[in-house]
């Protein structure tokens, strides 16, 4: 069972970061949801609950009686202590039992994947610790929250690239069909479709993944299908993920819609196609643990700069896990949004997607999306990366 | 358009309310999903995203630029602003144009729904305002978010009906087919069927809606339907709920499995059934704009205890809107977990649940759960009361 698996991992990662207790402190998770949750419980908890792990390896969860049967039923904790009027006495209790030295809440400045708690709730964990010796030992548990998202298991990396191929076979049914005069809206709706019989979700909001460009353009990377149709001598790019057993994919494809007598592309989408290909392999070689995301951004995006292109409008890659963006580490530039987290060390077992783009004004987005989980030596391809344009015949 | 109509409401409630400005300050918002933002916006947001609602009617977005295009789209806003780099320019310099002296942000120590800002971007918005005026102007915009939620509009109150009309259809659709012997949880399966055919989602975890309750128990209102069958001398209790078009329903209904031979229940159940009948009917009857929640809890309370059953374990009813817990103000006791909810005056167009409830240690769950709306004058019933327990032949 993955949630084992994870909360005896957790562990692992608390004696390493020295840190005494890992904290989850949630209500209506249905509501409010903790991103860590769903690697602990398959279940939501209604009353404020605190999910304990602590580093001597014992697991306790105190709940609302009303949850209590879920929780026991999930395995992962040692002790399920239920309460009915208020979790104040039961916590403290706990807390005074294992007198742990430093407590990790789940708070991030930079990483939402481990800024589960909300303002409120922090400020009720002051009240319920109010003038105890346990509210100075509070402090940030994002390191264990990040190495817990970053490292994947192998049965975790199993459904990754389950949702890759997946996702992969889903470009490829597209291919078998498509033609000029399509609109980007039908081929979201196929996605959908397909989506649906496999039983997954979309990665990330509906009304943009996929996420279908054709022709020129000036809008994002996350807007939705228009119903334009595309037209010979344009570029077609799908930005795609699907939700599988709770694991996320995250790729991107390219078409080009020959013109009638046209036997290939023209030289200049070749040369920005190449230039995206090969800037994802030299930064690929790179990807090795040990390396900071700025530097491995800085290699595609200053090869694609030295080609005579604009740099790309965001980061080259994020992790890839339960959430499409996961993890803290980024392969980004030092930009002021992306705080630290182009300079967290990258890490064994990290999957990282590598999504450098083009602009073309006269043709359409030249962007490919790989997956590649980092291995002790370097970095190791999930997905079977996009080699040649595809060609739609006119 | 119903974002449209709850963003100029949301600009009545803060001129009443003598706030400036409400900030939803967000980002990642498909990890870190503020429960505000649904009134707000369909889609969702990436990058750090400042939504800001001015007492003088402005309205203006500072998103990242590839989140512009749809926050555009919704036309909620009068100004959008992308960026690039990062918000904290963009941020002050609006700031300091429409200088608001008191700033509300989403957080709430006892209020799931309106705590949806993040401890982490709470932090980080004080990076953002460090040394600067705006600082000390932070408050909560809790008030502002529960009449928001609270106050239900002509188009939420239909769609809240529909919801309610629906899950009443699928519990008569059971009551033609149930049957001795059936499985608790081969009757949650077809109540999935039957949702899906609507289109609509649970309520709540899947898990758990329905949570379906036959026989002598111990376990709570929140677990899983189990393997058991039905057998004749049992009661049966569904608690359900779903969601359509973005608002919810939540029902109890029960019915009673017939002895051979016996034509009525046993005179023990039908006198637990009047007493939450009577206690509901009671309690809806003093529902009025103005009182608090705790009294309106503690006529059922009172009546049911000096009936000589045990008091139920939670709040006589919550509200129900987008979730179905929404809101603050609460139909439930003076107890630690609920904090100031049960003391929040009661206000018109607050839609309400009650669900009184008693254990018969011999036959099983014993309760009922209605909607209402609260009027003027008193409380409108929104679902159809069920007014007898429903046999079902040996």
């Amino acid at each position: 069972m993955i949630e084992k698996e994870k909360a005896n991992q957790a562990i692992e990662i608390l004696r390493e970061k020295g840190i005494d207790l890992w904290l989850i402190f949630v209500r209506e998770t249905k509501i409010s949801p903790d991103p860590s949750l769903p690697y602990i419980l398959p279940s939501s908890l209604t009353w404020q609950s605190a999910l304990m792990f602590f580093s001597d390896g014992e697991r306790i969860a105190i709940v609302g009686e009303l949850d209590r049967q879920e929780v026991e039923k999930s395995g992962i904790f040692h002790r399920v202590i239920p309460y009915r009027g208020g979790i104040k006495e039961s916590l403290l209790g706990v807390l005074k039992e294992k007198n742990p030295f430093s407590i990790g809440l789940n708070y991030s400045l930079y990483d939402p994947t481990s800024d589960g708690l909300s303002y409120g709730m922090y400020l009720l964990l002051q009240e319920h610790l109010d003038s105890t010796r346990f509210l100075h030992r509070i402090t940030s548990s994002e390191e264990v929250v990040q190495a817990l998202r970053s490292r994947k298991t192998p049965a975790e990396l199993a459904r990754i690239k389950k949702s890759v191929k997946e996702t992969e076979n889903i470009f490829h049914k597209l291919t078998e069909i498509l033609k000029v005069g399509m609109k980007e809206a039908e081929i979201a709706e196929l996605f959908k479709k397909w989506m649906e019989e496999l039983g997954a979700e979309p990665a990330w909001d509906l009304s943009s993944c996929p996420a279908v460009f054709s022709g020129p353009q000036r809008v994002g990377a996350h807007s939705s299908p228009t119903e334009k149709s595309i037209r010979e001598g344009e570029l077609l790019n799908i930005d795609f993920g699907i939700k599988l057993n709770g694991y996320c994919s995250d790729l991107q494809r390219m078409w080009y819609f020959l013109r009638k007598g046209e036997k290939e592309p023209p030289e200049k989408i070749l040369r920005a196609f190449n230039t995206i290909k090969t800037s994802i392999e030299m930064s690929a070689k790179e990807l090795k643990p040990g390396k900071k995301g700025a530097e491995i951004d800085s290699i595609a995006r200053s090869y694609i700069k030295s080609r005579g292109y604009d740099e790309y409008p965001h980061a080259l890659g994020h992790q890839v896990g339960r959430e499409a963006h996961d993890g803290a580490a980024l392969l980004g530039p030092n930009w002021e949004r992306y705080g630290s987290l182009p300079f967290i060390p990258l890490e064994e077992s990290m999957v990282f997607t590598l999504e450098p783009r083009i602009n073309l004004p006269d043709y359409g987005v030249v962007s490919l999306e790989e997956m590649v989980i980092i291995r002790k030596d370097g970095a190791e391809f999930i997905s079977h990366p996009q080699k040649e344009l595809w060609l739609v015949p006119a």
